[in-house]
This record gives C-alpha cells, structure tokens and sequence, in this order.
C-alpha cells in the first residue's frame, strides 16, 4: 500500500531529516573525545545508594507529585553551594532544575531566539550549544579570545556592529571556567569587564559553569553571575559531571521575568525524581569527598597528558595547561589538518573531536583539537598520544 | 542599579511570561486529580532494586556512552511487549526512546506543527496534549465522540472542512484504550474505520497508549497502530503510568522518515541511562506480576468509584464504567457547574480536574470532571465521593 510522505507534513520551523545514527560504534581504544571521567572514576553505586536512602527517608510521594520547578531542598542545595564556592547569592525560588545544563541552555535559547537573531560565543565554543543555537535558526558570531577569554573590546565591536545592523544581540553565551574546548579561565577582571560591556549594551550573558569544581589548582575564580548587579546574568550548571552523567539533572537560575517565560516553555513535566533523590543525596553526603578524589585523578592524568604531547609533539603544536577541568586544547603549527589526519588516526584506535566541531567564527579549526585526558589511564594517554602524532606529523 | 528588561528581548515565538507556580500546596485529604496510584502500590524499591541489579551487570559504560536513540536493550523490550500485547509490529530502530510520553507528543508537534496548522483531537482530551499543541499555536479542532470514541463521519467532516480552508490537518491524536478523560475504549471496527478516513485522508495519526496495559476485565484492543498497512499511525507510550513517575521513560515508534525529523528535534542528548537501566530490568523480571497485582487494586478502587458515585450522586449525574484505567468521566445533569463548585468542594478537601481542563471542542465541560480512582483508597473514595456531591448538588 502507498506510505503516507511525512515531508509534505513537516512544520517549516523543524530542521531538515538526517539519518538516524544506527548502532553505536564500540569505543576507541584512545578515546581522547570522551569528556566524562571513566566509569571506574564515577560514583555510579554510590549514587545509587544514595538514591535508596533518599527514596527509604522521603518515601514514594515526590515521585509522583513532584514540585513544578524541582526537587525543593535539591534547589536549596544547589543555592547553598553556589554561595559557598562560586560566590553567587542564590534563591532558591529562582532555581529551576532541568535535564542537565543543555536543556536550559536549550530552554534560554527558546525563550529568547527568533530566526535570524544575533547571538555571540566564543570563536570556539561547545557543539552542544551551537546545536540548541541552530535549532532556533540563530545567526552565530564568534568572538576572539586570548588566554584568559573572550576580549572584552571585540564583543563590544561585535555588538556594536550588530547594532549597526539595527539588531540587538540576544545573549553572549559564555564558559568561563576551563572553556570547552579552548580550556582557558578567565580572570575576575575579566570577568568584570565582560559584565560591564553586557550590562552597559543591555545584553544578556548566559553563563555555562558545569565544571569549574574541577579545579586542582590555584583560586577558584567567582562566578560571572556573582559580579552582576544589573540582572545580567543567567547561570547554568550540572551534576552530569561532577556526579554522574545518566542522572540528567541541571539548574538554570535566573532573573525572575526569564524564568517566567522559561516555565511554561518546560511545561509542567519535572525533572526525573529519582534523579533529583539521588543527586540531592549524594552531594549532601559525599559529593565533597568525591571531588577531592576525582581532583587527584584527574590533576595526574592532565599531567600525563601535557608531558605526552611534550614528547610526541615538542615544538610542532602547542597547547594549553589548564588548572582544571577534563580536556586541553590542542593548536598544530605549519597548518597541520587534524580533520585530514582522523581516519590515519582512528586507523591506531585514537579518536577526537575536531576543532571544526567548535568553530563559530572565521578560523575553521582544522588545526585544532580539543583533547580530553579525563578518561584515559595514563597510560593509555602517553600511548594515545604518541599515536596520534604519528597520524598526525608521521 | 537598573534591572536588564527581559520583556524587550522575549522571541516572537516565546509563551507569555506566567507567574512562578509558587510553593507546592499540600494534596488534599480526597486528590481525584491523581492520575497516578498511590505511592504505596507504586513499586518505587523494587524499581530501585532493579537499577542495582542492571548497573552491577552492565557497569557504567551506558552512563557515560548512551546510545542516541536509547538503551538498545530496552528499546528490543518494547518491540517485544508491543508485539505480545498489543499486536503490533515493530522494528527496534524504530523506536526512540523519550522522558515519557509527554515528550514524545511535544517532539512530533514540533516536527509538524506550523502556526495555525490545524490539528484534530477529541472534543475532551488530555491537557498536556493541548498544552504542546499551544505551544506550537495549532489551530485545535474538537471532534465529538461517542461510547465507541470519535466518530469516524465527524473526523471526515473536520478533515473536510479544514481541506475546503485550504489546510490539510497535520494530525489526528487519539487515546484510544481507557480515554484521558473520557474513560471510553474504542473497539477494533472503530479503530478500522478511523484509520482508514486518517489513510485516505493523508493525515497521521498520534496515538498515545501509554495506560491500555491497566485493564482488568474485557479482552485487550489491539493497537491502532497494529491496524495500519499505510504509515499513518505514529504511537507513543510510557512507563511512567505502569511501572512508576519520576523515571522519565516512555518510547516513540513511528515511521523512519518522520523519526529522521524528530531525532534533530531531541538532539544527541539522551534520556536518563539509570531510568532506562531499572525500566528494562524491572520490566524484564517484574512487570507482569506487578500489573496482576495493581489490576487487582484498580479493579476494586473503580467498584468502590462507581459505587459511590451511585450512592452520592443517583440520577442527578452519568459516568463512565471503564474496564480499565484510572478514572471515570462524570457528567452532570441539569446544568449543575462543577467549576463552581470546586472551590466548595475544596473546602471540604476534595479536589479534580474540571471538565473545562480538557475541553477542545464546542462544549466548555463545565459539567464534566475526571475523577481518579487509582489514588485514594476505597474508603476515600466513599468519603471523598460524597463530600463532592454536597458540594456539587447539595
């Protein structure tokens, strides 16, 4: 019988088909792509315990008749350690949690994006975010940054020149603690500088700040959001890496009129409920344990990672060394292609992702990539990288 | 200092700002709004129980490397049930796996749905329906039913009538077994016929039956989707009402190209892995003797509902006698306004969900309530019951 043809039916608005993605492809043996820590590292049954803890203590009542913005004392939490260790001043009312830190960037991107509406990022940014900007048909302008971030002067000529266009830019999107993927950190008078081109040009800042606990060395640098005084500032983080990705739960916190919008966007369904009991429980309990360890883990592994690519790529490539966070950002001299050098690469087991994956701006990245050393041994990462560049320089 | 105005940034396309819900308010001492069991017929440990077992097995790997479309294992376990219980015929690729059913339903409007696309539902259907299908501004078309369900002559007509606009209906969305809210069931020849106006017609069908599995006498009606040789039938359940809220799963089953568009729709962030995790092995070890036992338990809630409703109400109301389900469908006579009567009946601890909640078609169901009969005990219910009808008819 003749199939019914769903393309005459799709909505102008959805994004073209693309083939479904099939069977996952069994993992590399070096997969330097992978920015969670392995599940060796991850308090998988710790969690889980916690989450019968939690379910024992507060019974079955939540989980079906769960608060509309989440989990109370989980966004009581969650205000009390941004207080804590990202200087911010939190209500709890203006918490919302969300599945991980994507949907409410997906959600503020919503709220805020038409088809055609500026948008400015760094010049290479998270994928994930780019996605939630496609998606919304945003017009993408990446901004230029030295090592410690995005240039205060350039976003302001990037807002003025939109503004020249008669647009007015609807948020800068910002990671400022070890960038994915550029992995620099930016300094508080940085910070403040960026807040006040914002606040002056009326531009919102949503700001991405999933991983900064991550830090094994040197000061923690305060949150952008605890520097606005002005309601500039939107905030997201999550628990997917400090805890366990799986458990999707995030917060978005913001200015209470975005909110407003933001709600009815997200509808009345909640979050996972059992993850929200899990998630509160652990970090009440262990989450500061967890991060001394997984600190440990991951502060050898970057040094295995930077001494790897000293010894396989000495003067050819250089790369950042960050205080924190899971990955570093690799930049090959001589115009080296990493995209023309994946399938050589892949071919020894080593995987990536490409700085074109990040590119929002005028340098494509194909001498870039973003390398992560949180899931590998270090052996493996002394072994992978010396893989790599063999694919990479012969 | 001056606040940043989110109102002048707002998309075209963002809902209007609508007040924080607020803290939530306790459930009522008789809540017929509970669309759910009570937490202690949910089987909460034993689905906690049951994620232990499957990560001790699996180990982390899922958590931190999801496939795209979901935990292969549990998307094979859908395909099965589906083809066990309610006749149909699925290929595991074709199933996505989504946070429950509402998901599901919000990602298949977006993918069709224009503004003012004209969109054909029950003349009294579930509001989380109307609430995606607002979102997307469809322009909602009630069609009338009987005890059978919609009538297939009046689908025609609304078909018709939208053709002679110049506007081809995006789709057709049913909840043919157990009705939300109306509590009928649509027999097979019924099902026939809707799908061949909706085959003719070439309008799809959207049909949620995430409840058909809570039946507890008659025998099963084999999914419309099972009655389709014409790729018109899109179908979508969840495990959020059979096993327990708060997990997040439920599936999407429809024809790949359609799953082509809604993939980019979802994006490559998948559900919760723990949720998949203990949904397929609680499913896999447990469901069948958990839905025996919770049958039982609804069966003799709905005799207590339908005796009390004899009892308190006589000849001043009609309802429904569902075979299955959760709730029953009351119907005033003489006019009697159970929206104003609500507050009443507040006052004496009794809450539902007005008539007016559901209403897509010409009549405001300002008569109508669904009454839950799967929350409350029976003595509830015979309390609650009587209580509604001082308030309601004095």
């Amino acid at each position: 019988m003749a199939q019914l043809d769903y393309d005459s039916l799709r909505a102008r608005t959805a994004p073209d088909p693309t083939p479904l993605p099939g069977a996952k492809k069994q993992l590399a043996a070096y997969p330097f792509g992978m920015s969670y820590p392995d599940p060796g590292n991850l308090p998988i049954m710790e969690a889980h315990a916690a989450m019968g803890e939690a379910l024992a203590e507060v019974g079955g009542t939540p989980t079906v008749y769960p608060d509309t913005q989440g989990y109370p004392p989980l966004r009581e939490y969650v205000a009390r350690r941004l207080a804590q260790n990202r200087s911010m001043s939190v209500d709890p009312d203006d918490v919302l949690l969300t599945e991980g830190s994507g949907q409410a960037i997906h959600f503020v991107t919503e709220a805020l994006v038409d088809p055609g509406d500026v948008v400015i990022v760094d010049h290479f940014v998270y994928g994930g975010t780019l996605w939630s900007l496609r998606r919304f048909s945003a017009d993408i302008r990446g901004v230029v940054s030295d090592a410690d971030g995005m240039l205060p002067d350039a976003l302001e000529s990037a807002i003025d020149r939109a503004a020249a266009e008669g647009r007015r830019p609807k948020m800068i999107y910002l990671i400022p603690t070890f960038q994915n993927p550029q992995a620099w950190t930016m300094p508080v008078e940085r910070r403040r500088e960026i807040v006040d081109v914002a606040a002056r040009k009326g531009v919102p800042i949503l700001e991405d700040d999933g991983i900064a606990e991550f830090r094994f060395e040197g000061s923690h640098v305060p949150a952008v959001a605890s520097l606005d005084d002005a309601g500039v500032v939107i905030h997201t983080g999550t628990f997917s890496k400090i805890i366990v990705p799986g458990m999707r739960i995030g917060y978005l916190i913001a200015p209470r009129r975005l909110l407003e919008t933001v709600m009815p966007i997200k509808g009345s369904r909640g979050v996972t409920q059992f993850g929200a009991l899990a998630v509160h429980r652990f970090a009440a309990t262990r989450l500061d344990d967890h991060l001394a360890r997984i600190n440990r883990v991951l502060r050898s592994r970057r040094d295995a990672m930077l001494a790897a690519l000293g010894e396989s790529f000495g003067d050819t490539a250089s790369w950042s060394a960050p205080e924190g966070g899971l990955y570093t950002w690799l930049t090959m001299h001589e115009n080296v292609d990493l995209v023309d050098a994946a399938p050589a690469a892949a071919q020894k087991g080593v995987t990536y992702d490409m700085g074109t994956n990040f590119a929002a701006g005028d340098d494509e990245g194909r001498s870039n990539a973003r390398l992560c050393f949180c899931f590998n041994t270090e052996a493996d990462i002394r072994e992978g990288i010396a893989r790599l560049a063999e694919a990479a320089i012969g």
